[in-house]
C-alpha cells in the first residue's frame, strides 16, 4: 500500500529534488509551501509548476506572514541580502538571510498537515554539507523536532502514530543532489534558488544561494539551465 | 533590569491570567495572538483588551489559517463542538476540539517572535490538572519544545540564549488560578472562553471549555462574570 507522506516543496532544487525522491520510493505525496512574505515569491511559481510535474496528490500553498516579525533580510526589504561572499566563507557565520524559526515553523505546520493527512512521514531537503550555517538544518534539531512531533499529536499518543522526519539530501553534497534528480526526471530550469532574484524572476549569481547552486553544478559536471540576470561568477 | 517575555495570549482565563503574571513578575510583555479561523474569534478581542489593561510592550495578531488543513471542530464549521460532556469524563479522551499540532505552532511562531524581540522567556498557560486531554499541553511537550528552541535558533547557537517556556498555570487548579488573578487584578469578565460562542460572543455554558471555566469559579467561591447565552449547568 502506498504511504502518505508531507513534503516540504519550496519550489527551489533541493525540496523539489526530495519531491522527485519521494515520488520515486512510491509515496503519496502532500506538497507544502509558505506564502511568507519571502522576497523570492517567484519560488512559490516554481514549487506549484513542480507539484503539477510529480502530480502530487494535493499542493497547499500555506499564507504566513514571517516579516512580521522581522530579523531577516529574506523577508525585510530594507536589509540587504549578503553579497559575493567567498565560497569557502559559507558556513562559518549564520547569514542575514536567516530567518528566525523558519525551519521550525514550517514543520511545525507540516506536522498538522501530516496529522488531517494520516501522513507519518515528513520529508525535507535539509543538508549537512552545503548548509549556509543555518541552526534549524542541523541533524540534532531534526532529532528535536521528531521527538517533539511523537510527543505533541493527537495521532502519535492515541493512535500510535509514530512520525518521522525524512532527510534524503542530509549527508549529500550539491552536486550529488543534482545528479540523483536529473536521473529521477527534474527540470531544474524551472526551480528557483535565489534569494535576490530581479523582477523577471532570473537569479542574481552572487549571493549565497546562487553561489551554492552554481558550484553544485560545476561539481556535476552541468550547466545550470534557470536563467541569470548576470553571468554566473562561478 | 526588566526582562523581555513573550506571552501567548488567547483571551481566555488561562492566558490572560498568565499575562496578568508575567506582568507582576515585571517583564516587559510581547503578546502574541493567532487569527487561526477559529470559530470563536471573540476571544481576540478579549485579547486586545487584555492587552491594553496590562499595557503590554507590543501586542501582534498574527493570521494563520490553521482551517485550511481541517481536522478540527474548532476550525470546521461542519463538525460540531462536543457539548454536555459529564465534567469527570474530561481529559480521559482528546475532543474533538484538539487541533493539529496547534501548540505545537503556536510556540514555534511565540519563538520567532521572541528571537526578534529579544525574549529568552515565552510564558504559556498549559495546565496539568484541568488540560482537557490535549496532548501538547502536557510538561513532557513542553520541554521537549524547550529542547528544540536551543537548537533551532540563530540567537541559542550564535549568541548564547538560552530559552525556556514558562509555565506558571502548571500545576494549579482552574480555581487557583482564578484566585490568583483576581489577586492580580484580571478583569474575567472581558476574558472569553467558550469553544462555541453564540452571535453576541456569549458562551453556550455546555461545552467542555465552559464546564472546566464553571467549574473553576464555582471552586473559587465566585460567580463568573462572562456572559452567557443560557444559565450555566455547574
Amino acid at each position: 500500500m502506498q504511504r502518505n507522506a508531507v513534503v516540504l516543496l519550496s519550489g527551489g532544487l533541493d525540496s523539489t529534488t526530495v519531491c522527485a525522491m519521494a515520488c520515486h520510493e512510491n509515496r503519496r505525496v502532500f506538497a507544502l509551501s509558505f506564502d511568507y512574505n519571502q522576497r523570492h515569491r517567484v519560488e512559490l511559481q516554481a514549487a506549484r509548476e513542480a507539484a503539477k510535474a510529480f502530480q502530487v496528490a494535493e499542493h497547499l500553498v500555506l499564507p504566513i506572514d514571517l516579516s512580521l516579525f522581522g530579523g531577516s533580510s529574506l523577508t525585510d526589504p530594507n536589509l540587504p541580502v549578503e553579497r559575493t561572499v567567498p565560497l569557502e566563507e559559507i558556513g562559518r557565520h549564520i547569514p542575514s538571510s536567516y530567518v528566525p524559526a523558519r525551519n521550525t515553523v514550517f514543520l511545525s505546520l507540516a506536522l498538522a498537515f501530516a496529522e488531517t493527512r494520516n501522513a507519518e512521514e515528513i520529508w525535507i531537503g535539509v543538508n549537512r554539507i552545503d548548509y549556509s550555517g543555518y541552526p534549524d538544518c542541523r541533524p540534532e534539531f531534526i532529532a528535536a523536532f521528531e521527538n517533539l512531533a511523537n510527543l505533541a499529536t493527537k495521532a502519535a499518543v492515541e493512535n500510535g502514530t509514530r512520525f518521522s522526519i525524512v532527510t534524503p539530501l542530509l549527508d549529500l553534497t550539491k552536486g550529488e543532489i543534482i545528479r540523483r534528480g536529473i536521473e529521477l526526471g527534474v527540470d531544474y530550469s524551472t526551480t528557483r534558488t535565489c534569494y535576490s532574484p530581479d523582477q523577471q524572476g532570473r537569479a542574481c549569481g552572487v549571493c549565497e544561494s546562487c553561489l551554492l547552486r552554481l558550484a553544485g553544478f560545476r561539481d556535476a559536471g552541468l550547466t545550470d539551465p534557470a536563467p541569470y540576470a548576470n553571468d554566473p561568477l562561478v
